[in-house]
């Protein structure tokens, strides 16, 4: 018995009678992958005694990919990963048919790359995260085990094929991840998960030439400094055979990077890509670049720009294996942001789409926020604009725009983790949803978030919990929304934790995050009367949000800097927009708590109790924002709630 | 060489051709001081060659005294802790007046305690610590040494006899420093400070019983307690026979104490009392009992009041070894508190003064701000009425007021410590002002601002910079008032670090801490229509607190709200005022770092290099104080600066 759960794995071993049979692979391409697929089969499967369900490779199928034929009891596969996905879609509907599965397929992934950022540290802490401390790193070292195979089963199960384990900051021990104290352990690592398809990537101390190497500089440009990397690389990847390449965080938040050297951010991507080409190794190089040391007096800069001026200019530089990540929005996982204008602006460039499962700023896996909808609409985005026929984030980032080229392979989705050491994996049981989501979403961006909420609920839990459940889930994101932020305008967390309510938080700091709020209003002015940010969308959607009549409301202070009094499409004043969606958040979440009590006989009681305390944690979180945000408001408006409810 | 400076102790060791000879002392009475004494003035003075100074025992002096008669070379001296603090003073007339030094005394110390209270870790931090390292602890070890002697000789040069040396929150180690784990080092380190006539006290951790020695509870009603308290009290006091006694944070901020049992803080501290009256012990008690969980929503709790009521009751149920430590305003050492009613209100109890030099929030050490005015005016405090008769606080807590009985000895002055292991041992170097001034003014409290300031900075600079550091520092706690809180409503810090603006940053918290603004106004109202805490005075102060036309205008925002538009004694508006003072505190450092540049080639270049770079970083500090705080309150109330500086 281990100390941890299995979410929505398969949990009871059926008397396996019969039999699973591989035809058609040979030996040297995934032997592990397939001995998994079989292995899970057979000890989770259901089928009548004696039958023999065969795995066939179909070599006309596109990679991952596979099919099964329900009345000839065959599993097609492209190759041994195909295979193993299409064994765990068979898992999935035997649970959810209760038995006889009728045929599907083909069902071929969407997205190359199907990722996890893990930000582990080696002490053992996780930077932003919220499941317990690291099941990779414990005090310097590497773990390996029958939790790191089940953590490979997990992700592997909803179609994740690739990893990166460590923090994008790397500081300390991890800048020696490439060096001869981890390999032999790397490699072990890199043979668990591998077992399981799950390709092993690292983060990359883009300054490791002079932290480790001894250089005065990191200058790319600098031949010392490119004939280190690339003598490193060599010695990598022999001792870690099937290490996939890196994560790279430069020029960000004090990590070193190329704008040290006066180069672009394209000239360092490049001469580590340079260094890792002979071995089929990429680098992926995040977006995430602003300027963190701004003057809030200055309402010019917007930190909302930067993604875009940074590297905008450099698009069609990259090497073919650099790909650009790119977070969702172009500040950092606010509960409601518009889409990055990277991802419509980038044309000639390999890009990734980074979301982030960990709830940073979106409860924290304490507060439920189902966060599938928020992807779906950032995958729906259309580019150019709203109606258009043009290249949705959806297809760029799976390869499949029509006006933005992308090297085959090189693109895909990347969540940053929400899993840890707890023994439900995500601290609290319902972030599940989010992990499991991210997975099937990242292989099929076609799938309804209410479909994939339903399917893991089916799969986790008894089925009398659907009903309470899948609303609560479904609801999550809004509710969430309504007690917190307003109209997009984000932050007013806490500094340091990101949980709990400061409205003024960040206001006067250097992060570039502000509200600029006063007795008259709020909201900051994004248009070309104000930070130009609209302007980098192309003619289309700028005016589309600079016209606060046809601005997305959701987005409407994020665009606008708007009167208190000024009425919004409900009629309502934006103050009594404000207070009624506090109040209603509010109640929402003291709903969502007296419809799990309904669940107090019919789930686990473990899981229960977890989910019950949670709820009250998001309650009392709910209580601050609400009241803060509400009595912020009203201290600086001096206008009373409509409704004389109570405000501080 | 050491690696530390000696402050404004004498640099060079004269050719000492003169002799030193005590007269009348025994060997059994601190030889170890005497030995000092006779060593410092032997190494330091200057006295012409061949000469002989008489130290002479005087029993008829009262304790600790000394007096210098110049014509006789005699200096008399009650106990060889009186012959020390004689020596040192010879020696800084010596400097002062550059050769022959006229009679002065008897010298008598007014207060019997004088402590430093170090807030020192065993792991090496200092909570609170502004100034490096500690010096007394590492790794979980006990230091010693010549830092250490070094460390005696400069708190003893000023007339300190006393020091606490861990944090009084007593946590993991410290906990065991009343176990065998500790004693050796520790009665070694007691005799190093023993040599100069400091005596060794411990913050004790209230619930030691429960962590070492394996209680269930810790209720000083309990039988099993008091006999664990009293044996471990036989064996501290045999291991460490020189341990003065203890000090006790109990109750407060998250640490255990009798409150948790039902009892009273005089339950409590009389049961550690009688454990260590056997051996001559006393048990210091901190008054800083306050809830840390209150509800900011809430008007009604004041934390202001919450020393007073926790302990008023308890008035004259203390043991006569008891001392209550009560700091030396109601909250927690802000840049302007009125004073603790609780001194004029206990009248049958031990009191000691607590003040805090580690600058916590009054700029770290890096702000230049001399807080001795600000520690005159809580000593000259009449507890009654402004024009009394009748006892001021230095006259309760040296044992001399008329209405305050005290046991002898059981009183005196502590000043949480603002030294730690950098070279200057106190970060900023005109924060040694705040360290000799403690000292100093706990001995005589007589002594004015200005003279202890013209003092200190004779002895530690060339005579040149006393034109240009004296006005500084006389200035410098107006100024620093001026660019951070107005008119003593306190906080407005960044939570967690305490330095640096944050006005909402305590705001919506639970730490009692609120200034209440909003579009209209700002300050708390504490008259009977409020929180009802200025009746904790009596009544002629509180009818004078409670009138916003008498109540002294630098504390109107903590007794009053008052109207940003209400004007003040000045004629100006209270939101000019505002604007005001923080403009102008600025400015004041902008003319402190124009002076201080003209000290360039006087002061030794290190130290100049080290008060320059604090100024840059006080002025950056001041900056963001200025501009967030004017900012703030042009937000909130949209009306625009007189003068029309810029406000963002």
């Amino acid at each position: 018995m281990s100390d941890w759960e299995l979410c929505w794995l398969p949990r009871e071993n059926a008397q396996a009678e019969f039999t699973v049979r591989p035809e058609g692979f040979d030996e040297s391409d995934g032997a592990a992958v397939l001995t998994s697929a079989v292995s899970e089969l057979k000890s989770f499967g259901s089928f009548p005694a004696d039958s023999c369900i065969v795995i066939q490779r179909d070599t006309k199928l596109p990679p991952e990919s596979y099919a099964w034929d329900g009345s000839r009891m065959l599993l097609t596969a492209s190759d041994p990963r195909g295979a193993l996905y299409g064994v765990f879609h068979l898992l999935r509907e035997q649970k959810l048919q209760n038995g006889a599965v009728t045929s599907f397929g083909p069902c071929v992934p969407a997205n190359p790359l199907r990722m996890l950022n893990h930000w582990d540290n080696m002490d053992g802490s996780i930077e932003r995260g919220y499941a317990g401390r690291s099941f990779f790193f414990e005090n310097g070292r590497i773990l390996n085990g029958d939790r790191i195979r089940d953590y490979a089963r997990l992700v592997a199960s909803v179609g994740i094929n690739a990893v990166v384990i460590n923090n994008v900051n790397v500081r300390g021990d991890a800048t020696w991840l490439i060096s001869d104290r981890y390999y032999d352990d790397l490699t072990a690592l890199s043979d668990t998960l591998a077992s399981y398809g799950v390709r092993l990537f690292m983060s990359l101390n883009y300054a490791a030439c002079m932290d480790i190497g001894g250089l005065p500089v990191a200058d790319p440009e600098d031949e010392a400094v490119q004939a280190w990397w690339k003598e490193k690389m060599r010695e990598v990847f022999a001792r870690i055979p099937n290490l996939g390449g890196f994560l790279v965080k430069a020029d960000s938040e004090g990590r070193p990077g190329p704008f040290t050297y006066g180069r672009t951010q394209a000239q360092g991507a490049n001469m580590l890509a340079e260094a890792v080409r002979p071995y089929g190794g990429i680098i992926i190089w995040r977006c995430f670049v602003y300027n963190c040391q701004q003057d809030w007096r200055d309402r010019k800069t917007d930190r909302a720009c930067a993604g875009y001026d940074n590297f905008i200019g450099t698009d069609g530089d990259y090497a073919d294996n650099v790909i650009l990540q790119i977070k969702n929005g172009p500040m950092d996982f606010q509960i409601r942001e518009p889409v990055s204008p990277l991802f419509g602006g980038l044309k000639k460039t390999n890009t990734m789409l980074e979301v982030q499962i960990a709830q940073e700023y979106t409860g924290q896996q304490i507060d439920v926020c189902y966060l599938i909808p928020l992807f779906k609409e950032v995958l729906a985005f259309h580019t150019t604009a709203p109606d258009g026929e043009d290249d949705t984030v959806a297809q760029i980032i799976s390869g499949k725009g029509k006006a933005h080229q992308t090297n085959p392979g090189m693109c895909g989705m990347a969540a940053v983790s929400n899993m840890g050491n707890d023994a439900n994996w995500t601290g609290g049981d319902l972030a599940q949803a989010n992990l499991y989501g991210f997975g099937r979403l990242s292989f099929d961006p076609s799938l309804s978030s209410e479909y994939i909420a339903k399917e893991w609920l089916g799969l986790t839990y008894p089925k009398e919990a659907e009903t309470v459940l899948l609303p609560i889930l479904m609801h999550s994101r809004e509710v969430y929304e309504k007690y917190t932020v307003p109209l997009g305008i984000g932050w007013m967390v806490r500094p340091e934790t990101h949980y709990g309510p400061s409205v003024d938080g960040y206001e006067y700091d250097r992060w570039g995050t502000y509200h600029r709020a006063d007795l008259k209003g709020v909201g900051v002015d994004r248009t070309a009367a104000g930070t130009g940010y609209a302007a980098q969308y192309g003619k289309v959607w700028q005016e589309i949000f600079e016209d606060p009549g046809r601005c997305p409301e959701e987005l409407l202070l994020f665009f606008h800097r708007v009167l208190y009094t000024d009425r919004l499409q409900s009629g309502k004043t934006l103050i009594q927009h404000i207070y009624d969606t506090h109040f209603e958040g509010y109640a929402a979440v003291e709903e969502s708590i007296r419809q799990i009590e309904t669940l107090s006989d019919v789930l686990d009681p473990v899981v229960y109790g977890r989910i019950r305390e949670r709820l009250d944690r998001q309650l009392r979180n709910a209580r601050e924002w609400c009241d803060q945000v509400n009595s912020y408001f009203f201290r600086k408006s001096g206008i009373a709630d409509g409704q004389g409810r109570p405000i501080y």
